[in-house]
């Protein structure tokens, strides 16, 4: 089966976020001073076959583990669903 | 009302992404090759201040529009809700 998963990650709330910092500056010369507390992260998006819903969320967390996060600075979400 | 938003900016379908492609290779090499067609885009948050919902989503996509997007590379989507 066929499944697509949808992944966050974002820098930890802890620490800086320079590009979202850049980002919420920016806003106000574009006069949109209301929006405040930009943080900016990837959103990753990847097909993945497995047997198994279940399967398919460990691939996919191993995948994060080991390659898509930096667990240092950044920390991930997703969401798997079987794929359309 | 304070109301956070979260918006996804991705490579447009038909242009090629080189990052995903390069995600894509390295999963082999990890033993992961039931993953494919990894595509990486932005993921944002914000906050911002509005009288409503519908004031929020105009502002927001104003953002987009404006400052969060390149629209000859990408697209958007957001979700604007409640602040809790």
């Amino acid at each position: 089966m066929k499944y697509t998963a949808e992944i966050n990650v974002m820098p930890l709330k802890a620490l800086l976020d320079p590009q979202g910092k850049a980002v919420t500056s920016s806003m106000k010369n574009i006069n949109l001073d209301t929006i405040t507390n930009v943080r900016i992260g990837k959103h990753i998006t990847l097909e993945v076959e497995a047997l198994s819903k279940q399967e398919a969320e460990i691939l996919v967390d191993t995948a994060c583990q080991k390659l898509l996060h930096n667990p240092i600075m950044e920390s991930y979400d997703f969401k798997v669903q079987e794929a359309k």
